[in-house]
């Protein structure tokens, strides 16, 4: 088996309390083994520009990191080595530069690749993997939907973000008679707004796994009038989508933030006559100092991905089968989404305690 | 001069943190004085209502509000008794029911009205004292624009909420190399921006006090742009407007939050080529644990309006001098406008540490 | 199957961060089912004292406790009612009164009893459960030692409060070269210890399951010092004990508080001539608003309590088995202590990061 | 008037949040008006060790620092030049360093020097201006007990860091029927256990200002339970003192810390047969991120510091006159103690809502 004297770590797409925990932990465990550590700059872009987006990671690079939010190494959702995007006798266009990241990480002494990031970087990990490069993969998604692990890092301060936001949002719709929404995040699954719904009180819950119903969301707060409650907190994934009816965020997203929570306020509105008021979340979930959860998750896994890489296991990805540290295969963890069960405990739970679900 | 057994409070306007522990201390001084507090619910609407929109206020009434955001009398923005919005014959109309308010007041037997309120409160509560009704007002106004007090309780609160939403977005800016917009409140004046903005570390400040000049804006992002640091912290007042514009807000209101923002943002777009996100912080403004500092502003201010209704000085607010409890007449305090200047110590601190105020 | 129309519940032991994120979900879950709650007041005790110490709980009664700590049903150390402590011809001794409890019971009309507890009020509630009571169990342990349960409620919570802490004794250590040591909980496990100490970036970690070298410790202060870092933070689970010796909290707990950090900090001053400071967080890890966590399991456990009684699943306790709520025998539950392997990733991952435990 | 080329800025005493916010703004607004800035390292006694102990402050330097609390220049309450601990023959005496450090000052080309520090650093800051040395002074007390000043940065802190104490304390106090003891700093003035006294709602505040009498403490407590309220919440300022006696740190400080609320728990216990337990906060509230109000503050006053350097206003500190930055002479500021009045609106309105101060 090949020696790992030097290990290239990168961060990709959208960021994540806790990423620079594992950082840390990557750069900590791979020193006190002797080995280098090399931080590549901005995902898988600084990987095909090569030299000047690296930098050596040391014990004082990662010094006081620990609790702060974002990524050291910086991070970006594009520059995928196999699609590049690049001018060509100016015109924009798409190449494979793959080979050119393998040339740079070889020029670079990096024996193995580190990759922290999502369902995409994960994916681009596993072709160089395919290529015959050494990779260990670290599952980020602040969505908590990735089926090979019991949670991702960051999740836990992102429902702790949200649940913050309801405490806030609870005693002034009380206090003044409002329908409050608050639109977390939440695409594909609802592990968000169920979390902090049930955390934080709410009354009505929307996630994309159950389609909504409007005149049951509005029978809820009606019922909930009726018995002297005039207010209730809707929490509202940004996946939800009205029974029958589509997601609003398929294609363009950011632009159309705010989009579902609005439309149900609105509709709220014209049938019942009642006040609404939306909030959007939006980035401050994936901000902020992690929470220890997800600090020592993140450096939980840190170490066992530069253990894996030490030890040859390439082409795995690290996660957390409770209350191990374990790994599968990246081929096994990507694509398979987690979502929340419509018959599982946790709706079941909502329900139990009166919280509605649009359906 | 008469003997105060029974004092009348009300909450008026929007929500505020602080709100308890304000009424907290009302009771608890009352009380403690020999003197029976009658609560009134939902502002000024209650007391039109009558009795069935009051409750006797006791010591286990105030039992643990003073964390908890919100009113326990609830509170808002409708039902000015001289201008009380009636159905008669099926048309919605207003009409003075200010004599029922006065009525009401009597047969409930309360002998001074403490009126917790903004301008809009605040000057109704000075129309009561001119027909002769024992008043004493409390200022609440989480923009902290009003010129007679140093500080309104609520809006340290306001400021925390908003500097740790710019800590949340920070991070995040940094490691994507984004343009971050956040709006704040502050229709009028820019204090939540300006102090959020410094103690969060923004790189641009807008508010109503100092239109914007979008050029100057994006100069300075460019600016930073080319010193390496590829993101920008950009806190917007709602009240910000271009130089030889409006705001935006001077109707409509709510229905337009996140409105000059997102203005702003498209602008910066359109002319640097840069990713921008907004981020509309709203009601969580308004919510939520009071911090020490306006717990303890509320229960002195309290405390204090008890102080002056016991001692018979009708028709004054309370205030903040520091380090002092004062009073003002009610008709010096009300409609007097504290602004940012834009010579003044604040706004030469944040140029001087290189903050762009867009001039 | 007899119908289970009245639920009584009680809240016995020390206080627990979740208790009253556990009562609301046992009154919402047993309401919306058709059942009525009774609350029994400071745990065992008022099951014996009986009518007088019990009060209906109503969603009225639930409102608004989610996000806050302690019970409001009250709790208490004392009142084991096989061993109740009475005065008789004026003489203190200790009595039988569980016929008395089970009178009281069927007086209540309660059909069946669910003990919030840790393992002794658990042993009661099992006792019981011989003598054909009715019971079901929710655990409840801030010190996450439970061995049939991944997590308990109250240990995230801990966890933050102690993170927090040393987030805060990190930047004065720091700025002003001192060594020093945070006393968390955790008398017979270290999990707290662990996961703050991880979590908040400790250089040293002392816990009950390895017994530390003095010298050890010193040493790694020494090579911190060589090496730059003139400050070091050290994290003492109160239960720790050098080795060969004993845990200094045996018999009298509270009253040595703080002594076993206080030993280690003198013997560093001795060996090093370094200045030490000691911070002992005792009953601040109990209290405070529940983390989302804790509200979340707590909310999950209390639930499935209610659904094991209407289903007559007697003499069960709930339990987390990731990512279900599950349930198993009282019997097999309690007195199985859950402690940090020596030999597990947690401590493999700790020193792996640079992390001594003082082995 | 000499032009100012480079500032030399360095922090003294105890640890302080809000001092990276100060450093910060020094350096940004010198850099920003063309100035260098030196950073001395460890107080007055790296003024005395020179070169090694000072390094450049670049923009860079203070990057990311704000929210952030210690102090990235080092500090200790050590190192007094004009009494300066050194070994002559073998044997630890004290030397006059005086002209080291000025002539360090003049090798090091700084033209004039920001003493960030409490009242002990800022006489030695006046000893030097008296030699002719261009100093301005920046106060820094946590305890806010300096006359000059409304507030001083990290007050606020400190005082959230209490209050948030109290408020974990107050649920456990009120589910197991305890007298809690919280001690918090504050040895020759009470400002810290008042506002977080206050604003926690404790039933007892201790303070140095107003010596105590244990019979009426005691008294307070039983009237409380008679009441039906079997809890009590106590803040004990460090330098309270029982009537007729003495306080308990005089000269040894640390070594005592929890001497006197551990003092007042026994005789509570003795006196009334109730449980008590005691919380000492310590070094707690001298770190962690500072409150958005200290950050501020702390901004401002750096700024101001830095006007006044290149004003050549020497001799001078900044101050907070709400709502205004202003100065005065280190002369009439040094040695001056604010302290809490007994007849002041703060001790009339805890009076006023039922609180006890032990009198």
């Amino acid at each position: 088996m090949k020696n790992i004297r030097r290990i290239g770590v990168l961060t990709g797409g959208g960021d994540c309390p806790g990423l620079n925990a594992v950082i840390r932990a990557v750069v900590k465990t791979s020193i006190k083994q002797g080995c280098a550590v090399t931080g590549i700059k901005d995902g898988f872009e600084g990987l095909v520009k090569g030299k000047d987006f690296t930098f050596e990671l040391t014990s004082d690079s990662v010094r006081g990191i620990l609790p702060r939010g974002g990524t050291i190494l910086g991070t970006t959702n594009r520059g995928n080595p196999f699609s590049f995007k690049v001018i060509e006798n100016g015109i924009e266009t798409t190449k494979d530069m793959s080979g050119v990241a393998i040339n740079n990480m070889k020029s670079l002494n990096i024996d193995c690749l580190i990759v922290i990031g999502g369902d995409g970087s994960l994916s681009i990990a596993l072709d160089f993997f395919k290529l015959g490069v050494p990779v260990v993969g670290i599952p980020k998604t602040i969505d908590n939907d990735l089926s090979a692990t019991d949670f991702t890092f960051g999740y836990q301060t992102a429902v702790a973000t949200a649940t913050d936001a309801i405490d806030k949002l609870h005693t002034t719709a009380e206090s003044h008679h409002r329908i409050m929404l608050l639109e977390v995040m939440g695409r594909n699954a609802g592990w968000i707004a169920m979390a902090s719904g049930i955390a934080g009180g709410a009354d009505i819950i929307l996630i994309p796994e159950i389609p909504y119903d409007i005149d049951k969301i509005c029978n809820k707060i009606e019922d909930r009038s009726s018995a002297g409650s005039k207010f209730s907190i809707i929490v509202v994934a940004e996946g939800a989508k009205p029974s029958g009816g589509e997601q609003m965020y398929l294609d363009s997203g950011a632009k159309r933030l705010g989009g579902v929570s609005q439309k149900v306020a609105d509709e709220i509105s014209a049938k019942t006559g009642l006040e609404t008021r939306v909030t959007v979340l939006g980035h401050l979930q994936r901000g902020g100092t992690p929470v220890p959860f997800d600090r020592l998750l993140g450096t939980r896994l840190g170490a066992e991905a530069v253990r894996l890489a030490l030890d040859g296991e390439f082409g795995k990805m690290v996660c957390l089968r409770t209350p191990d540290i374990k790994s599968v295969t990246i081929q096994e963890a990507t694509g398979v989404l987690k979502t929340v069960s419509p018959d599982g405990d946790l709706v079941r739970t909502a329900k139990n305690i009166g919280i509605s679900l649009g359906d």
